[in-house]
């Protein structure tokens, strides 16, 4: 069977059926109304290629095949940024940009803002000489969020332009590519721009203008579209330089960057809000902080050490201000005679922070703040942080009405209230709580030499909230050791997660005292923004682990 | 009862019994020898008294009390890096530091090696007209890596010191104070700046001047003191180092350092070699890398990302070069045309952090391949990483005798060899391999243009050994679906873990691909090293989690 006979036609050799001949006809039918639907197809194709070649610009729209990588054009050199479109004028640029939205004008005129980064542009593509009404039919039908690769003339504006954050210049197009076709967005990124409803007030919460307000839940479930807004791009630049900053500072003071195990073999501080995994068929845990492993590294002499690293808390917290994995800013260092040390290179790395983050971060930070109609973040003009001690803080809330005992722990109100009590007083939205009860503090803290129920530890405050916690640690085994004992709930200094760092001060430990930051909280204080899981990429709460 | 009678004192209106008799003629003796001890114990302390106040210099060393930071004496000033003595000749300094060693010289003389950071400086007690000698005594009686406060005069020394990093200057102790006594050690800090024993040998090799070498457990049981040794605060100088360099480069170029969650609702990279937690009740995942994360920012528009943080892999090999839990150095990236834009942005990334490595941390790199007699690390004198497509490299190995297919994977054995032939033909301990067989890489890897069989997809090496793998990465969602559905094994492009993932893709997602670095691979290779473990600080494999 070479050359097999087509299925209608009869078996060599036997007299055609009546049911074959029935088939044969139907089959001639189907030919022929299939040969008519090509001849009516290339009629049509012919038509379209009549227009396309009357399509005076139909080389410079359009859109692109993947790219694959087949052929390597280096013509980088050639691809702008958008924010330096000041130095283009009159001159034509290519650009990779999307679409944040595009209008039709008539039949004749498409307006495009066209976003690359923080920057927004409007661009205009006329029917004309170059350009083709069919051209501009395309641009008017670009799907928003769509990435395109758009060549233009750059003209100064005729008159500050409405909408798009370049107001001086726009874009005259002359070619005009997509790259990759957005579908159809189940999140608006302009939606994504506006405010979070109030908390309690639920998901159909409208701002002043009508439009309604979408909530965090929604932003999540759709978190990478949510990202593309300009406020999240901003909000992620400033963490990732609050990162930048902290080791720019540290670094210049002889701290080494350190990364100490996330895996531990056992839950060291203590059983509760541990994360538990399966460590080929033995339970291991997550670290809930570098503690341990950085004092540890003071013992092995690294002198100063710092850390950027995730944080996990098995915590069942469902505020604002809680995240279960979160990214810790921590540091430790030796001193010589007094943890105050410690504390002046705390305060004096967020003053150059909070210092930087205004000179260096100044766009970011005012895109944000202005969509939650926050207030500067106000740092002591004296240049010196208010380092108040505990029981000053206690008599202040007093003073204010508040009833609580001289050793008690702030709530999260008190904080607050304090928060603006000291602004009021000092007014700085930064501020130190130094010499906390020592009832309420890790068994490693040192206990005061002034009174035995305080302690040489602080927590440090943005906008009445607690960002750090630190302390002077007590480097001495014995006195460790005593101290876990003693510790509500004891700790044993010989467990499985304690005696190799209880030994580790057994060797000559120098005076050390440290911190740790929550990054989030920093950011979050600092933008006075509603809640921290707008400072985490992809934040992990009890509720949560995707996406 | 308000006064007590003595216990041995018979009741009141009651006769004395025999045996009350015997009893109260015993306690007198008892009495009587008390009192003759504590008469012996006055002397005996009159006379220590009297020795005290003969010693010269009695205020001038001892053991200082716990260091609790009652007062604050801003004296830091006056305390000295030893890295700067050569500007204090002839001067007092005052400085912490620890022992080192110890020895006498007769009764009236001590020699101390002490040790601060990378340095060590001979330090001398002479007992004279200020200095008794019983402070000599306490000086040769020092316990090795005891932390003092050493005040002192820098003198020139009168020949080279051998023995101390610092040659040219030594220091006359005036005072000499512990600040923290070590016990006994379990580790010479002495032996951990000595080699590894060469592996299968056995604990019990010896260097070639008898003493026995320590194997990589006992260090690492001892893994605080291990670390004391100068080899050791080497390397992870230099792992701080490679980190701040990688940032340096690619923040300058525009990249956003972000954070990724390790914690994920489902193991997104199969199901294998990932490990499980316990979430709240319901099972999670640790990050076997942040892959799908940094390419969800690319489709969130953040053009250019960077991260540094853990990845954990649950994968049982038990090697010299792999870790359950290591560091990653991660980018991703938009380009315009073709990948090999992001290959120069990679190889001009590591460019940079080699020669920087150089020129920043010679001390470091020079003192720790000493210790291995570790050739310098080869950079090509054309300035241009040697690139070989995959199909040259198994030419090249063919040509050198091994038999392999055109699209096998190579070896650990291979890579290694075609590192040295690499190394002869290009003159380079750094090169890229491109184009790698599609079948052997991940499913989200763009296939090659030229070849269906190949992949945009290329490794890098550091003396023969993988440091990296990267590639452009599929960014149309059908099509990823697609290559998911084909890959051996299959991945469900729906699946909780890869849904999310997948559909990041549909709304205009720019061409763009990364890589990811093992930062401990980048440091051991740089060095020389024989086990990756030296550069993890407290390193996990599956046989270790602890300390």
């Amino acid at each position: 069977m070479t050359d097999p006979a087509p299925a209608a036609a009869p078996p060599a050799g036997e007299a055609p059926s009546k049911n074959a001949l029935k088939k044969a006809q139907k089959e001639k039918e189907k030919a022929e109304k299939k040969a008519a639907a090509k001849a009516r197809e290339l009629e049509l194709r012919q038509k379209q290629q009549a227009a396309a070649s009357e399509d005076t610009s139909k080389d410079s729209y359009g859109e692109l095949p993947l790219t694959g990588s087949k052929e390597f054009k280096p013509t980088n050199a050639a691809r702008i940024d958008l924010e330096d479109i000041k130095k283009q004028e009159d001159k034509e640029i290519t650009f990779r940009c999307w679409v944040e939205n595009a209008r039709p004008q008539g039949a004749k005129l498409a307006f495009l803002v066209l976003r690359q980064g923080l920057s927004t542009v409007q661009a205009v593509v006329a029917a004309g000489e170059t350009i083709s009404k069919q051209m501009v039919k395309f641009a008017q039908n670009l799907s928003t969020e769509s990435t395109l690769v758009v060549t233009g003339t750059v003209k100064r504006a005729p008159e500050p332009v409405k909408g798009a954050t370049i107001k001086d210049f726009e874009v005259h197009i002359t070619k005009l590519f997509v790259e990759a076709k957005a579908d159809v967005l189940p999140l608006q990124v302009d939606d994504a721009e506006r405010p979070l409803p109030v908390e309690g007030a639920g998901e159909e919460e409208k701002a002043s203008d009508g439009r309604p307000l979408v909530g965090l839940n929604t932003r999540l479930n759709n978190r990478t579209l949510d990202l593309r807004a300009k406020i999240n791009h901003a909000i992620f630049v400033i963490k990732g330089g609050v990162c930048a900053l902290f080791q720019e500072f540290l670094g210049q003071k002889g701290f080494t960057l350190v990364q100490t195990p996330k895996i531990l073999g056992a839950a060291s501080e203590g059983g509760a809000n541990v994360f538990e995994l399966n460590y080929f068929g033995k339970p291991a845990y997550l670290a809930q902080s570098p503690q341990f492993y950085k004092q540890m590294l003071i013992c092995s002499r690294f002198q100063k050490v710092m850390e950027i690293g995730p944080v996990f808390r098995a915590e069942n917290s469902n505020t604002a201000r809680h995240l279960t994995e979160f990214t810790g800013l921590d540091l430790e260092m030796e001193f010589s005679e007094h943890y105050h040390e410690v504390m002046r290179v705390l305060e004096d790395l967020m003053l150059f922070i909070f210092r930087e983050l205004n000179a260096r971060y100044k766009k970011e930070t005012d895109l944000v703040r202005s969509v939650y109609n926050v207030e500067d973040f106000k740092l002591p003009s004296s240049g010196n942080v208010p380092r108040i001690p505990f029981t000053e803080g206690i008599a202040m809330l007093r003073a204010a009405g508040e009833q609580l005992g001289d050793y008690d722990d702030l709530t999260t109100p008190q904080e607050k209230l304090l928060g603006k009590l000291v602004l009021e007083k000092y007014g700085s939205d930064f501020y130190v709580l130094d010499q906390f009860p020592l009832a309420i503090r890790p068994a490693y803290t040192m206990p005061s030499p002034h009174d035995p129920k305080l302690s040489n530890s602080y927590d440090m405050f943005m906008r009445g909230q607690e960002i750090c916690s630190g302390a002077q640690r007590i480097h001495d085994a014995e006195l460790l050791a005593e101290m876990m004992r003693k510790h509500d709930p004891p700790i044993d200094p010989n467990g499985a997660g304690t005696k190799d760092y209880v030994d580790s001060f057994r060797y000559g430990a120098p005076p050390h005292g440290g911190a740790g930051f929550g990054l989030e909280r920093v950011v979050q204080f600092w933008l006075g923004l509603p809640n921290i899981r707008m400072c985490s990429l992809f934040p992990r709460d009890p509720q949560r682990v995707v996406p």
